[in-house]
């Protein structure tokens, strides 16, 4: 039997969480994928969707996407925002969908709201372990996604939206970078998020605006182009810029 | 009997949506408020909350904020923007709230999550109409709160964070102020929102540089001060503007 919440008590049946965890790989913006391992008649073909799941009772929503977010994919501890909730009554209805709720949900036909969280990781440097009703967890690239159940194409897109509002206003990429990086990187990084190629002057002048950008004396070795000065965050200015709701303009 | 939800089929014990309403009057921010009648000991006391209520299960969740909004308060044809959901498992469970729950739900023991929209009107250009399980309908200044019921103190303190910082990255006030105004006017409106005096200078060579501001050859008339100059909205280069996400700083 496959291991889902038919036989659990304490799940609430009308609300579910979805977690949409962006992954930057030093050149490209993926997305995080389950397989949700649904039988389906042509066995090459699978059935991929985002790590969710049904909240439990006892739970709040940031806990809940914390859980399912571990109990699918492996990942723990990752700062989750909340960014939308979608709730369209047939969002559930699509065939395929209905049949797999069938094979997993004590009641497959109630109506389900969901609550959408979004994060932006590194893709390289967090270990993948699929579990529970997921056969797997991987990054996919961005662009050209595969078909998605429910509607969470929908939510990646919202979420991306999202992000990219966000990176015009505030500051992103401490997390996201070696701790000493080129403004070239940092640059890959934007161009990644905002899925357009900047400006290699321009981005510079706004970016070298931040305070919290600080040029070392140190720059790259052994490169065949004109060696580039490598910075590095203050990790203090940055959590205060942050926090503070201090914005630039990209 | 109260004209509640529990004799209604169809509805979603699960989920509600709240509604934070503000309103500008030309002065100050306010909230829109009900009183929710209910019975309670001492009898000069009185119970509010934000409008909001359970979802239907034939209408997606911007539907439901909308009728939920007309049903309490009269208001129609607002636009709604959904900010965030907040699920606490003991968001329901004050005494007074329990009580109430108990006077007009069906299933009132049921866990609610409830999806939260805000807007920004004129406080003064429309008519409140209380109906359904509100006794009253009013504008509340946003300082000063009066209790609240369940979680709508930290509903309200959410969208107004929210709405401040979209005042910083979006236009706004077309809709909010006369068809001509100075800048004064537009200045007390962001201090409203902002809940903060600005420098005057500073906000002027902010503002002007918006492209959908325009300058009118007309200045006040019969005031006892230096008549100020006035100005309007180009609607579509605003509306541009608005859609494109476009951004300035203050």
């Amino acid at each position: 039997m496959r291991n889902g919440n038919s036989t659990e008590s304490g799940v609430n049946p009308n609300v579910s969480v979805d977690c949409v965890i962006f992954g930057f790989d030093g050149e490209k913006l993926k997305v995080l994928l389950i397989d949700r391992g649904q039988i389906i008649e042509d066995e090459d073909e699978k059935s991929y969707a985002l790590p969710g799941n049904l909240i439990h009772n006892d739970e709040n929503l940031d806990e809940a996407a914390g859980r399912v977010l571990n109990e699918l994919t492996g990942l723990h501890d990752i700062y989750l925002e909340q960014f939308g909730s979608f709730g369209d009554p047939n969002r559930l209805t699509k065939e395929e969908d209905s049949l797999w709720l069938k094979s997993i949900r004590a009641q497959p036909d109630a109506r389900v709201i969901t609550v959408a969280y979004y994060s932006l990781i590194r893709a390289d440097q967090f270990e993948l372990h699929a579990s529970s009703f997921a056969k797997e967890a991987f990054w996919h690239d961005i662009e050209a996604l595969p078909n998605l159940g429910f509607d969470h194409r929908e939510i990646i897109d919202s979420a991306l939206k999202e992000l990219k509002f966000k990176s015009k206003y505030q500051p992103l990429g401490f997390e996201l970078l070696p701790e000493k990086f080129t403004l070239g990187q940092l640059q890959k990084l934007y161009e990644a998020i905002l899925n357009t190629e900047l400006d290699k002057r321009n981005f510079r002048r706004k970016i070298l605006k931040m305070s919290f950008l600080v040029p070392l004396k140190e720059k790259q070795i052994g490169v065949p182009h004109k060696p580039a000065r490598y910075f590095t965050f203050d990790k203090e200015k940055y959590q205060n810029y942050k926090s503070n709701d201090f914005y630039f303009t990209l």
